[in-house]
Parts: structure tokens; C-alpha cells; sequence
């Protein structure tokens, strides 16, 4: 049975959003699982951030009734049943957290505007809608985001009861693209003053941030080229905000690929530091453990590291590209389509 | 001979300055430095921050002109014949270089205001300035400044020549105390999660911190009582400019003083990236190593560690509270007072 939306006029429909810290995605499928044999989703809709700690609720609302008005069209929104929306920022155990009461204040006003009748919505956190992706939607096992941040969490019953890091740029997120990329920069720097070895990072970050070619070095260091990097280096890095050094993450793939070594030592570390996190949750061999975010995806610059490494620990990755459809599969499960 | 403000009416006069990142220290001596027999200066004053490159040049100037005021009492200032400041920011090697400029400018227009007919004034960077301030003025050898940032300099014939890190809270500065002070905090976090052992400083940083009892934990860490330490933590340290996480590092000095090894552990870190920063500069066996900021003073929390070290490289450090008394030595030569 195909996914024609003629064929839909009059079926129930459920809605899925996967609002993250830099897009919004809004998935419309049918109700009905078995109905929905091929998978395609009958609507898609994208828009700005949806990180319901960080993003104001007007915003919020916004971007959400953006994304929703462009998944589900205008004379299908009276057949929705249910939906649920996975936020990044909604990620506390409790209703009442700040996350929780944005995120649900938003969706609700974003669907009242667009006129979709959805009686109660769920909210859920971004990194359980992920795990509710994997094939089968699961309910208990393992779930870690390798993004620009990084966060694991042990997911019992569809809910997130213990969290491992994803304490943020400034304190945590070990392992993750922004972390890789800092990593990138203060490699650059320790080669450039002498307290660390030779790596081509010095050169692709200083290209990448735009140094003028005198202050590239290519070849030999002089005390005169380490200063000029140093004095050109700082200034472009601290004129962004912070989490902008996320994307010097994938030189530092290009340079492990050209086996350079600091590279090749770094991508190694950052499997490590996630491995340690995923270990923080006291996994048993042979558990569900389903990961989402670039780093980790089919050619992720982690992938093979990290696979190697929770296979040692009787772990096998399954890997989700978003959580919109594991809020879509949620959103089946709370109109009781799927049981 | 005493340095009673009478008897040097009409006497020659010199004025040092140290312009650092918090404070801006002056002091008021005479020019003849055998006139100056017990080392007690004329007058000093003090104002806010001096970073040539962070504080704008009209407030700068406000700060030299306010603590060069204070220093020097206005029938005096005729006779200053020399004046030398040494500037956060004024690192680089040219005299173009926006640091530079930004401090002649204020420093001149400030003088100006005052009427203190200086003539040509001298900058140099801070470290420069606290490098001449141990005793005997030396020309050459290595500083190492250790507060809230961290970076080590080969100083030739008064002049900086190489400088190893130094590279601000979110790229470098390994081993200072903004670098302690994150540790603390991601040290209690990673308790907190179970990445890492149980150490005192979640319970301390956690009350530094403000967060309410039932979120501080003592004793065993329930899976709850993790979650709300985390979700308590995290907002209240971002609410804050990264740079305030330093004010945690005499937490770690005292957990370490009371035998917490996670303290020492990072105590011992501490120590060995300081170390690293200075062997970068190679020094020989002998040479003089002057050092200042708060971790390296007489009570300072990481001078024991960072004295064995340095003595297993041959390097005996000294210690001088800043470098304003440098400057002073350096305007003194400027002028001629010393040879």
C-alpha cells in the first residue's frame, strides 16, 4: 500500500518533530502502522533551532508552526490524532522542568495556529525520540548523541533515566565535533610554540581561518612564523562564538585519512572519552545501544573507532539519522496505533 | 637615605607601571636607584584593568590616569623624568602591534592630563615588566605567569623573544587557574555521572555554586540525586562569563590540602602543564626563572609542585607580586638613573 496522499483524505494521521539545537524536523505519516508498509512519510517539514532551554518561546513557536505548516498540508491537519515532539533541552525526568513546560507551550500554540486538533501532545527529549528511531521502537536500552555535543543516556520504558555528560562545551561534551575541533586548534598552537609535535593541523585550521599566507607555516617553523601564527591565530578564534570551532572537526578526519598522527591520536581520544561515557551507564553485553549525530553515521569520523570499541564491550551501534521518526513511532504508540 | 616626599622637592623621579587584566598597579620612585636605598617607594596608586587589547582606549585611559594620580602627588609631577608601563595585552614583538599602540596612547594622554611632563614613555607586556622586577634587573632569562591565565616567555636583553601558550581560557592557558577551576567543575560532574571517582569537590563546588541542599549530595550519589546535581549545576555556571570558573581553584587547593586525590591529581597536572609550557622554551640548566600570579606566590597552591619540577630541569624560581616594581626598574634605565 503506497503512501498517496489522496488516498489519505479522512485517515487518521500522526505527526513526529525532532526539534534540535540547529534544525527542526516535522515527519507526517498514517496512524496506522500497517498501513504504512513502505515507511515514506506522507509530509516532511524543516525549520530554525528547537532547543526548548535556549530558543525563546515565540521563537519557538515560530519555527515549530514553520515546520509543521510545511510537513502536514492544510486539509489533511483535521485527521491528526497524535503528536509528539523530541527536544533537545527537554531532557529532565520531570514535566515541570523549564525544558518540558517550553517545549509544550510551544507545540500547542504552533498547532493551534495551524488549526491540527492533536488533544494532549507528548513531549519527550530529542536524544529519546532518537532511540525510539531504531528499528522495532525499542523501549529499553542505550542511547548516545556524537554531534556537535555529546550525551548518553539509559533509556528504561521509552524514558531517559540516567544521563552521562552532555554537560556542554565549557565543562563537558567530551568526545563530541565541538571537542574534536578545539582539540584541532589547541594542537595547532602546542606545534606552533613547540610543546607539541608537528601535525598538518596547523596549517589546514590556519587556512581554514582565513591567515594570511605569511602566517601559515609550510615546512620548517621559525621563532618568527610560531609568533605571527600565534598573533593571527587568537584573534580570528576569539572573534566567534565558541561552539564555531565545532567545524574544524572534520579537518581533523582529513588529516587522520593522511595519517597524520596528532589527528589520527585525537579521533582515537574522542572515541575513547565516548566510550568512557557510554561505560558510565553500566551497559551489559548484548544491550541495545542506538547513536545519532554526524560523528557517528555510515561515513562518520568516528564510526569505525568507536564500533571497535563497544564491540569489546559486547555492544553493537545502530545508528539513526534524526528522531523524527521515533517520535512519529511514539506518537503511534500514544494513539495506541502500534500495540 | 630615606624616601620622605620632602626631601625629594626638585629630586628626579621615575613611575613604573604594571597594567594587567583585573588591576592597574603605579608606583612612584626616585630615578636614582642609589638614592633608593631601602626600596620603599614614593607613592603608589591603583585603579581597574589595564589589558591594552580588552579594555577600550578611553577607559583605559581613565584607569592610568586614575592610579597615576593616586601615585603621584601633584607637586611632584614636574620632576617625573621617566615613565614605563608594562601591559596585558602588549605581548607582541612590534610596537605596531594594536596592544602597543592602544597602551602609548592612553598612557601619553593620561600623563598629559596630569601634567607629568614624562617625554617619551616606554611599553612593554607585563610579563616583560615582571620579568625586571627580580632583583638585579635582569636582561635575560625566563617568566612564567601563573593566575588566572598562564603563559612563559624567553626574555633576551629585556625584550620578549618566544612565548609559549598563553592562548586565553577557551584554547590554552594549561595549568593557571581558570584551567584549575574548570577541572574542579568537571571533576564533580564526572563524579556526578559515575565517569569519574568520588571526590569532595562536587560537594564544594556545588556549594560555591549556590545550588539548593537536596541538589548538593553527601555521602552515597543516588541515580536521582545525580540528576538534579547535574540539572542544578549546569545553569548556574553558564549564567555566569566562562572566565568566573577560576574562582574555584583555592576550592581544589584546600580539597587537596585535605588529602581528596582527585584534588591532588589535578594539583599534580596542574603542575606537570606549567612545566611543559616552560620546557618549551628550553631552557638551560641555570637560568634564571622569574615567575608571578597567585598559584606561584609564597602560599601558592601549586609553588611546592612547580619547585621540585623546575629544580629537576636545573631552574630555581623566583617569585616577584608583579611587575610594577619592574617598570619602575626599566624607566630608571630608560633614563639612564642605573648604569
Amino acid at each position: 500500500m503506497g503512501n498517496d496522499l489522496n488516498q489519505t483524505l479522512g485517515e487518521e494521521l500522526v505527526v513526529g518533530l525532532d526539534a534540535g539545537g540547529t534544525r527542526t524536523r516535522v515527519v507526517l505519516a498514517v496512524a496506522d502502522v500497517v498501513a504504512d508498509a513502505d515507511g515514506r512519510p506522507l509530509g516532511e517539514g524543516a525549520a530554525g533551532p528547537g532547543n526548548a532551554l535556549t530558543v525563546p518561546v515565540p521563537q519557538l513557536t515560530e519555527h515549530l508552526t514553520e515546520a509543521v505548516a510545511d510537513a502536514v498540508p492544510e486539509r489533511l491537519r483535521g485527521s491528526v490524532v497524535s503528536v509528539v515532539g523530541g527536544f533537545a533541552g527537554a531532557t529532565a525526568a520531570s514535566p515541570d522542568d523549564p525544558g518540558h513546560v517550553n517545549a509544550r507551550s510551544a507545540l500547542i500554540a504552533a498547532l493551534r495556529r495551524l488549526g491540527v486538533p492533536a488533544g494532549p501532545v507528548g513531549i519527550c527529549s530529542d536524544i529519546e525520540a532518537a532511540f525510539a528511531a531504531a528499528p522495532g521502537t525499542p523501549a529499553d536500552g542505550l542511547a548516545l548523541v556524537a554531534g556537535t555535543g555529546a550525551v548518553a543516556m539509559r533509556i528504561t520504558d521509552r524514558h531517559g533515566t540516567a544521563t552521562v555528560d552532555g554537560d556542554g562545551w565549557l565543562l563537558g561534551d567530551d568526545g563530541s565535533g565541538f571537542w574534536i575541533g578545539r582539540a584541532a586548534v589547541r594542537a595547532a598552537l602546542r606545534a606552533a610554540d613547540g610543546r607539541g609535535p608537528v601535525t598538518v593541523l596547523a596549517e589546514t585550521v590556519g587556512r581554514a581561518l582565513g591567515l594570511p599566507d605569511e602566517a601559515v607555516p609550510s615546512g620548517r617553523w621559525t621563532r618568527a612564523a610560531r609568533e605571527a601564527y600565534r598573533m593571527h591565530l587568537l584573534p580570528a578564534v576569539m572573534a566567534e562564538p565558541p561552539i564555531r570551532l565545532a567545524r574544524f572537526a572534520p579537518l581533523v578526519a582529513e588529516a587522520a585519512a593522511a595519517k597524520d598522527a596528532v589527528a589520527q591520536a585525537l579521533l582515537d581520544e574522542a572515541a575513547d572519552r565516548l566510550t568512557d561515557t557510554v561505560r558510565a551507564l553500566e551497559p551489559s553485553p548484548g544491550e541495545r545501544i542506538v547513536a545519532t549525530g554526524g560523528l557517528l553515521g555510515p561515513d562518520g569520523p568516528l564510526t569505525p573507532r568507536l564500533t571497535a570499541r563497544l564491540h569489546a564491550l559486547g555492544l553493537t551501534l545502530d545508528w539513526v539519522a534524526d528522531g523524527s521518526r521515533g517520535a512519529v513511532a511514539l506518537a503511534r504508540l500514544a494513539h495506541g496505533g502500534a500495540r
